[in-house]
């Protein structure tokens, strides 16, 4: 901390609506990080980010700086260009465990740090952890060493990267501090610019399972991590796609690792394989193994027919030391001790879902945590029998609770009921599943 | 704590600009008092306070709750009705010393609790610390005992009163949640209503040398207050009066006693007795001394000038262990070593002075504290020969200055020198003394 700089500065500029300096956001992050500001002055300050905003260079210096408080990765020993794709957080959004192996299997390098579920949303940790003995805490180093050989490795957070970033969100996540799309952004950019990446694929969600409600939330959120990612010279594009209702019909950690095999076996649901296949075209652009989105998403298509996507995946769970025999028998991944059906009182047709409240429902199960400090159950969930637009008989199952205590789904099974809006005709449109993209041109197919 | 109470979703209710109900507000001011939630929470909740601002119900349960949280006193003993008199604070601002004796005289109770010097204001206790031996820390029962024999005391804080507020008073001085005026209504009005008052004259400074240096913003202040007061059964009123330029002449603790006792001696500078008399005759009217405000200050004015006002504050210096010989004799005060004097650089008239700066000036002098635990030089300030609208000659002195420190002097000088406007004519029009009167029929003379 330089002797001219005081919090209390900075907390009453940001409070007056006055844009920070560099020094002045800098020397906030850097005197945070060695602990010589209280929490108490920093929650001011981002109560005041929360209610007066940042401009894009301020919300650029922030995350740079969070960036910076850490260690940056230094992957340039790799020849291949280094994309990652990060997703604001869905139910049964799984599309990682596909993408990770399907790039790295077209020599696009995918050094890729993820995140545990948070509220409703499920977490790629969480996923991962389904496989016995995948272990997502390697050290920097046998991450390098995995990410050199199979080309791709998907870990958790570790200390070294954007420390910044941790004290930050422990402390907005008790101070209503949350919500700001400008400290979302810092928060995931400074994190993924830290893996040393050259391109950067977001896909932004929205809809009643998204934790941006409103398309335009979701776009202003791209909007700014796209130039926050331009302003540190790294090509981004950002998708905004639909989670108005789960993706794909599997919702769950062990359960949604079967459907990730099913799409990398050429199979599994439509809308799970067409977010995959546009996502993984992107990462393919980005990382210069196509010229264009169209002959990404081709060659997308072909890395999963050939089997060349799977045996990625496979390699990948060997090397982080997982049971590669899950991918050949769904039976060595924990599986739940009984089910039960959600029925459908009436006959109809799907016209919404409550998307937010069925991946509840899941926490509630123990797919998730209520608390932090919860263990996960990676057997529980639920598997989607119907999706909005499908036609129901009365009494038909809607989708299959998968549980492991007779408490915990009463509660799940009410809230999956309650979640499903039954009308008299078919919706009169679909929600379309790429809403917009952001940051690159669009191209027509 | 209830068990539904959470101190997050108060916070997240604030930000998103959602009026709280009695119970949140009051849930988090008990917890917080009794230390059941941290600081951090209350930070930024203060911060979304003064972003979003308060509704007059949420300031009033505000108030009650920081009241309620500590000892309310109960005066009920006294047959007198009990008037106090508050001030936002200035330069110069001497009344309190003043007007307890002459309300006291006129047989309305003051049970004052009074402050230190904040900022660049200065403090009633300070000021009361100067008269050798005077004891601001009595103990309730001796407050009451001091307040049935002479019918005033003047004391500070104790542990007892509004503890909520001393401890949401330390935390907005360090995280930037000073400047809203719900939070000093709040903070005002909850230590003043412990005193077990009937009725409270509320002095809402306004110009450069108030916290509040627009008329709008005072009387917005002035206004929240008297409503405040009026929902808990309080006769209030608020008075928007001049702080444009010090009041009286002299400016410093011992300095500011000598020229107490000369306006009790019926003397005194014509602002500093004007004020004196407008507020006077205010307290004699809630507290039912007089009929009419014309009449309370015309009695006001025959206190002074029959010398009982001047005898009731030897009364209080005596029972409160001071030295009442300091009227007689004002060498008994504590005095600088050494004067020195401020000269106009110039012919003309004194258009305007930057008052704040003139209060730094007698701080740094040692007048008033830098830091919280610095020790006050009760002999220091300065004296003012000229006010605005006067004649100035080149080389003629605007102000003394009484120091004890060369090092300190040299910055008081030069914070003085800068701080008058010298013009060639007179200014067109001096501002009023008493801008506005706020919660009470304005009678005219």
């Amino acid at each position: 901390m330089t002797e001219t700089f005081r919090a209390i500065d900075v907390i009453r500029k940001k409070r007056d609506g006055i844009e920070l300096s560099q020094m002045e956001i800098r020397g906030l992050v850097d005197a945070y990080t060695r602990n010589e500001i209280p929490d108490y002055q920093v929650s001011a300050w981002l109560m005041a980010v929360v209610l007066r905003g940042m401009t894009r260079a301020e919300t650029a210096v922030l995350t740079d700086a969070m960036l910076r408080s850490g260690e940056v990765l230094d992957l340039s020993a790799l020849p291949a260009k280094k994309v990652d794709k990060h997703s604001t957080g869905g139910v049964g959004d799984k599309t990682s465990l596909v993408l990770a192996p399907l790039a790295a299997a077209a020599g696009v390098a995918v050094p890729m740090i993820s995140g545990r579920g948070l509220g409703h949303t499920g977490g790629t940790l969480d996923k991962l952890e389904a496989i016995p003995g995948f272990n997502v805490n390697l050290p920097v180093e046998e991450f390098r060493r995995v990410l050199q050989i199979c080309g791709c490795a998907m870990i958790g957070q570790t200390a070294e990267i954007a420390p910044a970033d941790r004290k930050l969100y422990a402390l907005r996540d008790v101070t209503g501090t949350v919500e700001s799309p400008y400290l979302i952004c810092a928060s995931i950019m400074s994190k993924k610019l830290a893996e040393g990446i050259d391109g950067l694929v977001l896909d932004v969600k929205t809809g009643s399972g998204a934790f941006m409600k409103s398309e335009k939330d979701a776009a202003f959120l791209a909007e700014i991590m796209v130039e926050t990612g331009e302003r540190m010279g790294k090509k981004v594009v950002a998708l905004i796609t639909d989670m108005d209702q789960p993706l794909g019909n599997m919702i769950g950690n062990a359960l949604e690792v079967v459907e990730v095999v099913e799409v990398l076996r050429d199979r599994g649901p439509a809308d799970l394989r067409e977010l995959c296949l546009e996502l993984g075209g992107w990462m393919l652009l980005l990382g210069g193994a196509s010229k264009t989105l169209e002959e990404g998403k081709k060659q997308s298509a072909a890395l999963i027919s050939s089997g060349k996507a799977l045996e990625k995946f496979r390699q990948m769970i060997e090397l982080q030391g997982g049971d590669p025999g899950v991918i050949d028998d769904f039976k060595r991944l924990p599986r739940s001790q009984s089910t039960m059906p959600v029925l459908s009182p009436r006959a109809g047709y799907i016209s919404a879902m409550q998307c937010e409240q069925m991946g509840t429902a899941c926490v509630i199960l123990g797919g998730g945590r209520e608390r932090k400090e919860d263990p996960v159950d990676p057997a529980v969930g639920f598997v989607l029998h119907k999706k909005v637009g499908d036609h129901v008989a009365a009494g038909e199952p809607i989708s299959t609770i998968y549980y492991n205590s007779g408490s915990r789904v009463q509660r799940a099974h009410q809230l999956l009921e309650t979640s499903c809006q039954i009308g008299d005709a078919p919706p009169h449109s679909q929600r379309p599943l790429i809403h917009r993209v952001i940051g690159a041109p669009v191209e027509k197919n």
